[in-house]
């Protein structure tokens, strides 16, 4: 496995963009392993992604905001560099459902989720067990009518406390409020809706989907915005129903497609795949 | 291929439905080839598909209204039989997209829709070519604002002249009246929508799709009701998209899908497979 | 959920046996709950998967042998009776791999299996701590070259001491020997293969499949005959890859397909769904 | 629709390629519009296709093989410019199956295959009318045992006639020769095989998958090389089937499969989107 440095770039689309980076790695002799670009033309906006293997840098790494300013002044980029070895800290948040939760901590102990998982949150105690079994802290924050900002802001306090940069709601079944999700950032902020959005927004989606008879159900991973179940969709998976289907055989044949929606969303997020524009995401893959 | 005969029956769930049916047919000589069952537990309804050999039956299938009424009456039967040789009397409308048209009139020609389709009819002269190239006649009925009513009679007389009892549409980009849905009735009146419904009903679903920056898109066949892309789903599919897709690219993307699943959900139409029970379908196979 | 009874019968092809079984069932207060059948043209065999209540049955079902006797002789009928609340006895063999060992008892104890576990056999101590967190007993019998037959043997006794009446094969990397096989019967013993069978039979089909360049993986589960990777297929699926992945990701990439592939085989044969003919199999579903 | 211009590159992975070919097109004032890259690891190869927007070249793309050979001798590439402009010329190669033949006319006719088709060759007059409705010449060489070695002498005649650069056997149901493929080139046709390869490679390969009881049916397109069903993949998709499915069933549901999986692969090999390494394919997307 190579420790690579990934390199994001959003900026107005211009000419010798694609060339002003690689020939700036390559000068300070980086071998570049994988670039992927995307070019939006309504708002003129081009995104890239270069990885590239700093082993023979001829400078550090640590020095590269400073070297590469001149740069992104010139070409006006909203970037960022990551390093493969960097790990982000992600903080699950879960309530009864236990499906998502025992996923997402199973492929980060099999190595899949480049990670870190210093804490889960939840709601309830139920599943302290899980979080045993995989040896990560488990903290329980009752959330009620009455103590919602108390509870949030306690919740604030154990993302500082554990300098998580990443919450994951896996089935996670309160709403946030706004307050919250402007101070983590939904860049930050990842749920899993169990439904195709924007198809059956808002709560029970498998039962809005029985009483529609629609023959595929869906789920959907996204960035939380203010906007309940309205925010940039970084994937989304489905599954065919028939007739034969309970609300309960729905519920069932979901909980495959959330954790795998969820997980690949994680996933893709974790290894810096992802970047924002408007409302959009784009997934470098 | 067997000369089969079809019974189609929803009635309210009691015990010895399937035994009573069995053994009419049975005792009647006749040998079943396939049964579909399907209780909805919601509703107490029994919706069932039988499908005999009729060849050795001890009475003519012509008198079986008359001997099953007893057995009908008694379990308070909505029901129909229904032979594999009636072919029924398709008419396609379309406007000009024609991938769809093409693609029903060429499973028509390959024998995969066992049905008879005496006329396509349109609101513009561009299809008559494939028309005349499968030999099917094509009637252009113009619409504007000022005609619709008339150019609807037109279209219903069309329909009884040739005695059709199943409506197409094939990507005709026409809102229908009501009067004509009720005239032709949602049980003989198929659609395709260019969405995953319930997600994007109305105009111009895939610039929706593009918008909200969805990863899949979707095609849905339904029966047509009085609200808009709101009727009875027989068929869904979706395909994957990426933020590379323009809208011209889920165009063209959606083509296929459309064409996939209106072509089903005729087909299953066309055998027999399709039972509705309140705004849901069953679909045998 | 309804405590029901399941009818499983294979038999030559004749007019009446559908009629014949639901009039039987229909005459002693039975209710028909699902029927599915089939008939296969090459071989005449019909087969069929009764599913009822025998709640108000006029007859004990432990008659039930002896009442159906004769509809079953004059049939010439290979069958037998089930019932919902029979759980079957799964062992679980497994080495290191541990993806479809810890689906299979999460789905166990989600409920979606409803069978018993009494107990996982391993040819390394490494999933102990897995069973232990699903409570179920794990018994490690080392195999090497020199002690097959023993350490087989050692496997039988533990198996009809537990009363197993299931094998799954759970990502065991040891070929079972033709006595083994015959021993628990090919109708009880599961495996899951890392390819799409018949590609890719035998050691490391990930890796063959990586050097032949394929643009899909797939994994299949099966019933474990004498002949290598060959028994009667029960389940299969596939994931898109690409010039992109390394065998690594191949490998990871399939885990998850075949936990999916592995647990829907399971649960349905754990629910009599699975009906074996020739070298092949009926699902009813 | 931008004119653009597609560089595509094998050479040994070397640090530097990807920054010294975007400079290239940048220093000439080219504008990057795409750009992807693999690397593989095994035979150290590095595969590039990189489009270019040229309207402002400083010089002109006639003079492109002059300018570039330094930089291409330097990285010992293997290399060629193709023009989005340029259409390949497309023979199709049919026997009397005509569903990939009217598949691949429909979607040249709506623009989506951006190629020209100057002629279809044929063993048998059938599809003569198809032909006709698409306005493309129709010409039948009839094959027999005897007249093998003449029938493709007169075949490449044809070919070299109306310098065709790509030879698409439509379900053309003769094996080539060695002499013929030779004489075409494996990277210059490509063949629809009626399995998912490597399973069931030869003749009458749905009645080897209903034999064999798989779950799913699949078809491969391919270049051909000597070896048949052998020669590296471009694409490949798989349809689920059931125990109901006789083998006519199978032919029909595949028909739909050879269609788009063909399609696809003509379209990516089209739009300069496939490399060759080894035995295997590079489809950039």
């Amino acid at each position: 496995m190579h420790n690579s440095a990934i390199l994001l770039v959003s900026c107005p689309d211009r000419k010798g963009v694609v060339a002003t980076i690689a020939d700036f790695i390559f000068r300070h002799n980086g071998n570049i392993l994988f670039a992927d670009e995307h070019g939006d033309e309504e708002s003129n906006l081009f995104l890239t992604r270069v990885e590239f293997d700093p082993a023979e840098f001829d400078f550090d790494l640590s020095e590269f905001v400073q070297r590469f300013a001149p740069v992104a002044k010139e070409f006006e980029m909203q970037w960022r560099l990551a390093h493969s070895s960097d790990r982000p800290r992600m903080v699950i948040f879960v309530s009864k459902f236990d499906h998502c939760l025992q996923d997402l901590l199973y492929r980060h102990h099999s190595g899949e989720l480049k990670c870190d998982i210093p804490l889960i949150i939840s709601n309830h105690p139920d599943n302290q067990r899980i979080a045993d079994f995989y040896r990560v802290p488990y903290v329980v924050v009752p959330i009620s009518k009455d103590n919602k900002t108390e509870a949030e802001e306690k919740q604030i306090a154990l993302i500082r406390e554990h300098q998580c940069n990443l919450v994951v709601l896996a089935r996670y079944m309160q709403v946030l409020s706004t307050q919250f999700t402007a101070t983590v950032g939904s860049q930050n902020l990842i749920n899993i809706h169990h439904s195709f959005l924007p198809a059956f927004v808002g709560s029970k989606p498998y039962h809005q989907a029985f009483k529609r008879g629609v023959k595929l159900i869906g789920a959907t991973a996204h960035y939380v915005t203010e906007v309940l179940d309205d925010g940039p969709i970084i994937e989304q998976d489905v599954v065919r129903i028939s007739h034969r289907d309970t609300v309960e055989e729905l519920i069932e044949k979901g909980r495959d497609l959330e954790k795998v929606v969820l997980s690949r969303a994680v996933r893709w997020h974790v290894e810096n795949r992802v970047l924002l524009y408007g409302n959009k995401t784009v997934v470098f893959q």
